[in-house]
C-alpha cells in the first residue's frame, strides 16, 4: 500500500544527527530542515494564506484541541477539512490535542473543586481506574483525559480513538497519536506511569487509525516523551520507534540543555528514514540545535505572537518596535530583509501602528517574524546542502546575539 | 500656474445633479463617482495597501486631527509624508480636522470643568473673544479652537493657519480648509455665528495655503456647512464658491432628507467644474442620493468599522456574521461577489474566525465591505456613464430592502 507520507534524505552533516531532505504528503512536499506556522485556530494570526505563501512558508500546523472546541470537529469536516476551510492547499499537520488537554486544563484555577466533582460524575470515569487523581482540571485515567471547555464549561473526554477520529474529520496531512505531556516538575514516579500511558495511548492511536481507510491519506506520527530523564526517553524512543508510524514528535518542555540531551537521546534511536517533528520550538538559538541533534520539522507559536506584541526578530537580535528609538528611525526592521514590511514600511511606521494599536502593526509585524524564522531554517536547510552548516550558524549565532 | 487638482465631467444625467468625472491629482486620477477608503491614522484598518489596491480603492483619505496627535505632523513629514509612509502612491486627501476636534472634543466627559479651567488659563485664549464658551472640552474663539489630547492631556490649540500647515506637513492631494462642524442639536443663532467663523476660517485657510508654494502640488478644497437651514446652507454655498478652491467639502451631520435637501441646494449653487466631496457619508442608499444630488466622492469608516464588528453588506441587504444561522452556512458573504473573501472563504468559516476572534475575521469582513462599497460607487459611475443609473439604483434597492 502506498504511504500518505514519505522521507528522502538528501544530504546528511557527519558527525551530527543534521539531515536535508523531503517530506513527500498529499499536498505536496515540505523541504526540511522546515519551520512550520502554527494556525491554531485554522487562521495563523493576522495572516491571509496568501501571505504565508508569499513569505515562503510550506505548511501549517493547526491545534485539534481548540478546532475541537471551535468550531467543532463536524464544522471542520463540513467545510471540507481544514484545507479548504482555510484555504490552504499546501501540507497540514494537526497536534494530537494531548499537549493543550494538559497544559490548558490546568490552567482553569479557580474551579478546581468543581471539575473534579463533575468530573469524577462522569460514569465514563467511575469504572475507570484512578492512578492519575490529581488536583488539576484535567482528570487523566487510564484511558483518556476528562477536561472542561472552557469556553462553556461542559465536560469532555478525550482518549486515543477520540483524537485520531477528529484529527480524521479535519482531515490534516500529518496527525500524531494522543499523549501526556508532562511538567518538568512532576515526579519521576509520575512520569513513568505518564509514559507508560502515552505508549499505550500510542499503539492505541496508530491501531484506530490503520483500522480507517483515511489512514491511507494522512500519516500517523507517534509521539516520544520522557522528560529529562535519559533512560526513560531512550526507552520511549525504542518504544515509538517499534511501532509502524509514518513518522515521529518529540514532546515535552525543553531548555537548550535538553536539546543537547533529550533530542539527541531520541534521535539516535529514532529510524533514519522516518521524518521527526519537534514540538513547540522556535527560537532561533533552538532551531539551530534542533537541526544539528536530527530534527527535520518544528512549529512555535513566538514568531507571530512575540510580532502581536511588538517584538521583532533582527539579524542583531530581538527588538521592541514600542521602545521610544523607534519612533524616528526611518531604517527597515532588519536591514537587508526581503519581506513585504521590510520592503514597504520603516521602523518608524511600524512604531507608530503599534502605539496606535492599528491592526495592520501585528499584519506586518507578523509577517516578518515568521518571514524570518522560516527563511532562518531554509538558511540552515541550504547549508546542509552546500556543507556550510557549521560557518552559517556561528555567522549567524554571532551577529544575533552581539547586542546582548 | 498649473492647478495641482482638476476635473472633467464625462457625462450627466438631464434632470439631476449626477455627473461621472475624473478628478486629476498629483498622484493619479480619481475616476468618480468614487467611495475614498479611510485610512485614519495613515492604515486603512487591517488591510494591506495591496489589499486596498487589490479591491478597487482609488485613494485614501486620512485624518488630520489622528495623525497630529500620534505620531505627530513632524514625524509624517520625517517619512516622506502620507504617501511614502503607508505605501500608497495612489491620490490621498486628508480632511481638516474640524470635525475630530469638535465631535471628539465633546466626548470626554468626566473632565469637562477640569478642561475648562485648562483652557481658560492658556494665555493665548485670555486676550480672545469669548464668543463660543461652552460646556465642552473644546474651546472655541475667533481664531481656532483648543482641545485637550485625549492620549497626555495636553492643551492643543488649532487655528486655521494651523491645520493647513499640519495638512502641508502630512502631504496629501487634496487638503481641506478648516471648519466647525456643528451639531444638528445647535441654536439656529449657534449655527448662524459658527458659520460666519468657518467662512473667516474658509478664507484663512486658502490665504494661507496660496501663499505657500507646495499649494502647486496640494489641492485644497473648501468646506460648506449651514446644518438643515436653507438660507445658510445656500450662503455657506455661495460664499465658499466665491473663494478660489480647487474643489469643495459638503459637511455637518446628514440623514436621508438632508441628502435630498440640503445637499441639492448646496451643489445647485457650487461651480459645476469643480469636485465636490461629501464628508463622512458611505451607506448605499446615502451614496445613490449623494450621487443624484451632485456628489463626487465620500469618504466613510463604516464600511471597515462594521466590518470589524462582523456586519457584512451583500445584495440583500446587511447581515451580522456572528448569527447563529452563519456557522454552517457554506455559502460565500455575498453570493456572486468576486471579493477575496467571496472567492475563498464560506460564511461559516467567517463565523468560526468572528467567534474566535481571530484576526483574519476583520481582515475578510474589512476586504469584502470596502469592497463592496467601493465597487457600489464604481457601478454608478458606470451606469450614469450608460445612461442606466434609474434602474441601476431601482434595482439595486429594491434586492438590499427585500429582507427588512
Amino acid at each position: 500500500m502506498e504511504k500518505p507520507i514519505t522521507f528522502d534524505i538528501e544530504k546528511k552533516i557527519p558527525g551530527t544527527l543534521a539531515r536535508a531532505g523531503k517530506i513527500h504528503t498529499p499536498h505536496g512536499i515540505i523541504e526540511t530542515p522546515a519551520f512550520i506556522a502554527v494556525g491554531t485556530k485554522a487562521s495563523v494570526r493576522a495572516l491571509t494564506t496568501d501571505m504565508l505563501r508569499d513569505l515562503g512558508a510550506q505548511a501549517v500546523l493547526a491545534n485539534t484541541y481548540h478546532l475541537y472546541m471551535q468550531p467543532g470537529e463536524a464544522r471542520v469536516r463540513a467545510m471540507g477539512g481544514l484545507h479548504k476551510m482555510m484555504g490552504w492547499d499546501g501540507p497540514t499537520m494537526t497536534d494530537s490535542g494531548g499537549f493543550q488537554v494538559f497544559s490548558l486544563g490546568a490552567g482553569y484555577g479557580s474551579n478546581i473543586s468543581k471539575i473534579l466533582k463533575d468530573v469524577a460524575s462522569l460514569p465514563l470515569l467511575k469504572e475507570r481506574d484512578e492512578e492519575a487523581v490529581k488536583p488539576k482540571l484535567v482528570q487523566i485515567d487510564h484511558d483518556g483525559a476528562a477536561f472542561k471547555s472552557p469556553l462553556d464549561g461542559s465536560i469532555h473526554y478525550i482518549t486515543p480513538e477520540r483524537s485520531i477520529e477528529i484529527q480524521h474529520s479535519i482531515g490534516a496531512d500529518i496527525i500524531f497519536a494522543f499523549d501526556e505531556c508532562t511538567s518538568p516538575a512532576e515526579t519521576r514516579a509520575y512520569q513513568r506511569e505518564a509514559l507508560d500511558r502515552t505508549h499505550r495511548w500510542a499503539k492505541r492511536s496508530l491501531e484506530y487509525h490503520r483500522s480507517k481507510e483515511i489512514s491511507r491519506k494522512q500519516g500517523l506520527f507517534g509521539i516520544v516523551q520522557g522528560g529529562r530523564y535519559e533512560d526513560l526517553r531512550k526507552e520511549s524512543a525504542a518504544a515509538i520507534a517499534a511501532m509502524d508510524f509514518d513518522g515521529f514528535g518529540i514532546g515535552g518542555s525543553f531548555d537548550k540543555d535538553d536539546l543537547h540531551t533529550a533530542v539527541r537521546w531520541v534521535n539516535e534511536i529514532l529510524p533514519e528514514g522516518k521524518p521527526r517533528h519537534l514540538l513547540g520550538i522556535g527560537e532561533p538559538e533552538d532551531l539551530f540545535l534542533g537541526v544539528e541533534n536530527g530534527c527535520d520539522t518544528f512549529d512555535c507559536v513566538a514568531p507571530t505572537r512575540l510580532a502581536r506584541h511588538g517584538t521583532l526578530y533582527t539579524k542583531e537580535g530581538k527588538i521592541h518596535i514600542g521602545n521610544a528609538q523607534y519612533a524616528d528611525d526611518l531604517g527597515p526592521i532588519d536591514a537587508g530583509c526581503a519581506c513585504y514590511a521590510c520592503r514597504n514600511y520603516t521602523r518608524a511606521y511600524l512604531s507608530h501602528l503599534h502605539k496606535s494599536r492599528e491592526m495592520l502593526g501585528p499584519m506586518l509585524c507578523s509577517i516578518h517574524n515568521l518571514y524570518f524564522i522560516v527563511n532562518l531554517v531554509k538558511g540552515m536547510r541550504q547549508a546542509i546542502i552546500d556543507e556550510t552548516f557549521g560557518s552559517y550558524k556561528t555567522d549567524f549565532l554571532k551577529k544575533y546575539n552581539s547586542q546582548r
